[in-house]
């Protein structure tokens, strides 16, 4: 059995536990973890770690792909082994010791990591924890996602494996590891369709760097997004009708253009609503695919996705590695470097599909910082797809906490993607194109087609009084953010 | 002579005058001009467009390369020729229409117009007007930039040609044209290093699509740039001095990685710095050159300077034009679209450098409203290089209006380029090198580096009391803007 796992028989005496791993370790290092959306994370080191670190100060430098499942991330904040955190994160304790400025947390684009490290900005990998299927001939046999680990493999002094036997080895021949090389010798991805392979099915090391192999059993988490809702289904509604409209004026062909879409409930419902649309032979190209892109498999819509990892929920992850030999030619894990690359996100010319936390009546985003201040995740690859795809939508629902909060403001409390990078903005209410048209022109279609009624008013008033004062984007700067402070005050952005 | 400017014959019938020209225009077309930063555009037909206007209803969508010269931009405003505007200006009778909503200006990234013309988006050119040196057997030889006039002579339904005696032909053989295709076909694009060619010489195009062509002589509008005083040597041996750490730390090679310089007195400062630098063997990987980039090709240390335009100083145009020969082997002018193209940004591992309006204490940049409402000129190239390449330097002067407004604030009024796409701040008095760094680690380092040591005790005082309200992102937001809302009423951002 653990023959076809460790297919370099020098390898095999590398096997140990956690715990004797876990004292290559040492304090201050920085350490490149496998895992992105609860996919393919390192189970067992993370636990160990924070074991350790009860009875020693150890604290490290932890870059990952993503966000990680299994609480890890929970676990070795609690035990403060995170004095730095990079490029993502989802986990609530993790998150509370972020905005109590306790881990100095750094929010990065996700195709970013991969070059900043090559360069050796900050640090270079001390040790790696990579979860595999199998060790091969040709390398690492990564799991569920791809993430960062080819480049924490490439540049770590050393390697640990977390070979995870719940996983079935039919994943194998899924990825495809392809790494640009240093500049300046750099040559063009050679990526012109999104089904396309590059590379090879292992991540290529170095055998002397393999410091321990530890074998587990543990599976991943399984995604919590929520099932589509009646608003969900009408955002999923606006965005296909506008595909369609576009399709209708020439701008797409029949099968769209590759398309992106962000982690989470709404995007997932989005993907979800393409099930009763008429578009045929789609294909993804997104950092992610979520529950949607396999029922799109399923019905025949999608034709092929491409992606740098699969979180599921617990049935749809049975039912999808039970049946493997389906999806085996319609799906490729790439690195999130190329799943991400600007170049190829231009080049495919990519629909991106990310959501907002709050927007602006000029198509300005927060994805990442609630009142501005407190992190709830980071900004993981929606600019990576906003910036250089074709077209850029991002939805909301128009209000949040039972209507105490707009998600339409006058001015967003943080923006991480900016007006010139925001094409379309939708919630239940309807969907503003705003697509060559200046500030002065989208604010109207901002306020009447995607502002919860309760708060039109108040945006019209803003609006009105703001243009009068002037300027290309109309502010009163004094006025801008009060609607941010007033909820802090009162609890509910409602004036009245 | 006009048989070596017109080498196709059957266009010799086209040639007539800007007055007889303006007669194809008609009201609401929309027109692509050529013209970037001065260089290379139309000098004729927007003045006789103006002319035209005065005596009937003649209002355009006007898309160029980037801003005109010839006081263009400012004779279609005031003949209320301009309904909408796009990707760039810097027009100061236009600004004012555009902050009085009279106008409405597209602010883009350079990069995307190209892309956003081939898909139908906003709208098709009806007429591109073209400067150009010559009309070759094999098409338009543009004159001082090329913009987007291949864009433009791709896609109009009629083109009408300038051509300008006043420029040398022995411009020929200096650009290179490159277009991407339409996708789904599109390919890799084969640039691997600064001084590559990869297209032709000239703009292909269907003579039966050449409506007129008109003979000026009117030569580009000199380069208005200022030259280095104090504080721009200041912030250049900042810059420098950085760059060379960066070489020590095995982080950047000898010869740096190419470099592209905004439009502008401080950005051209820099590199006039570079100079007195130990740098050899740069190259440049620019939208624009100016003066500064003839002198390092003079003074040997530039190698190969590529861009989409160069806009110099009287004297040194006369300078450059007189001694092409020694220049033309080491310049190429390419389309915006590939000399800013993120695919070729992020390959060649571009250093960028562009001038901020100001900045705030999180790395936040703002390059285009005034007071957060009043557009100066536009995001330009800026956010393609600053999102796209390998290091994203930011230059600003710390204060302005004698030290009554501070470049360096709580929260900035408009966010152009975010926090994820700023490496490096600088102003006369340091540098602050964010990589890798929490906001609350930025701040003190922004403050303390990069303030001007008037502000520092505000900036302080506010950034301690923000710290303790807590968060990744410390803000007081009902104070976050008070800076600008005081300079509003008191015409000075000091609070003492």
């Amino acid at each position: 059995m653990i023959r076809q796992r460790i297919r370099q028989p020098a390898l095999a005496d590398k096997v140990m536990s956690a715990t004797q791993a876990a004292a290559f370790f040492k304090n201050g290092m920085t350490i490149g973890m496998s895992g992105f959306t609860r996919a393919g994370d390192a189970k067992a080191m993370p636990r160990a770690l924070a074991e350790r670190a009860r009875t020693e100060e150890l604290r490290f430098t932890v870059i990952t792909g993503a966000s990680l499942g299994n609480g890890s991330d929970g676990l070795m904040a609690e035990a403060g082994l995170l004095a730095r955190r990079l490029p993502f994160q989802v986990d609530p304790t993790l998150r509370n010791r972020i905005n109590a400025g306790e881990v100095m947390f750094i929010d990065q684009h996700l195709s970013e990591t991969a070059e900043q490290l090559r360069s050796g900005t900050p640090s270079r990998i001390d040790i790696a924890v990579i979860e595999a299927v199998a060790i091969s001939e040709d390398g690492i046999i990564p799991t569920m996602s791809v993430g960062n680990s080819a480049s924490f493999v490439q540049q770590a002094q050393q390697i640990i494996i977390e070979l995870n036997l719940s996983v079935p080895l039919a994943l194998e021949g899924l990825h495809d590891i392809y790494l640009p090389a240093a500049r300046p010798e750099r040559q063009p991805i050679p990526l012109t369709r999104a089904d396309q392979r590059i590379g090879g099915a292992a991540i290529p090391f170095d055998p002397a760097r393999i410091a321990a192999i530890v074998i587990t059993e543990t599976p991943d988490s399984p995604s919590n997004i929520l099932p589509p809702d009646d608003e969900t289904r009408a955002i999923a509604g606006h965005v296909i009708k506008f595909l369609e409209c576009e399709v209708e004026a020439g701008r797409l062909s029949h099968d769209l253009a590759p398309l992106q879409a962000g982690i989470g409930t709404i995007a997932n419902a989005v993907l979800h609503g393409l099930t009763d649309s008429p578009f045929r032979n789609l294909t993804m190209y997104s950092e992610v695919l979520q529950d949607s892109a396999i029922e799109l498999l399923d019905s025949g819509q999608l034709a092929f996705a491409s992606a740098s990892s699969i979180t599921l929920s617990s049935a749809m992850n049975q039912r999808f590695l039970a049946n493997l030999d389906k999806y085996r030619d319609k799906l490729v894990l790439r690195p999130q470097e190329i799943s991400n690359h600007p170049e190829l996100v231009r080049r495919l010319g990519i629909i991106g599909l990310n959501t907002a936390l709050e927007f602006d009546i000029y198509g300005n985003v927060n994805s990442t910082h609630v009142g501005g201040t407190h992190m709830m995740n980071g900004i993981g690859g929606s600019g990576d797809f906003a910036r250089n795809g074709q077209l850029s939508i991002f939805v909301s629902k128009s209000v949040a906490k039972d209507g105490r909060i707009s998600s339409v403001v006058p001015m967003v409390s943080h923006v991480d993607h900016s007006e010139h990078d925001v094409d379309v903005l939708v919630t239940e209410w309807g969907l503003a194109d705003l697509r060559g048209l200046a500030p002065r022109e989208r604010a109207p279609l901002v306020i009447e087609h995607c502002t919860h009624p309760d708060y039109r008013p108040q945006l019209r008033d803003y609006f009105e009084r703001a243009s009068r004062a002037g300027g290309h984007t109309p502010h009163l700067l004094g006025e801008a953010l009060s609607w941010h402070a007033h909820y802090a005050q009162r609890k509910t952005m409602r004036m009245d």
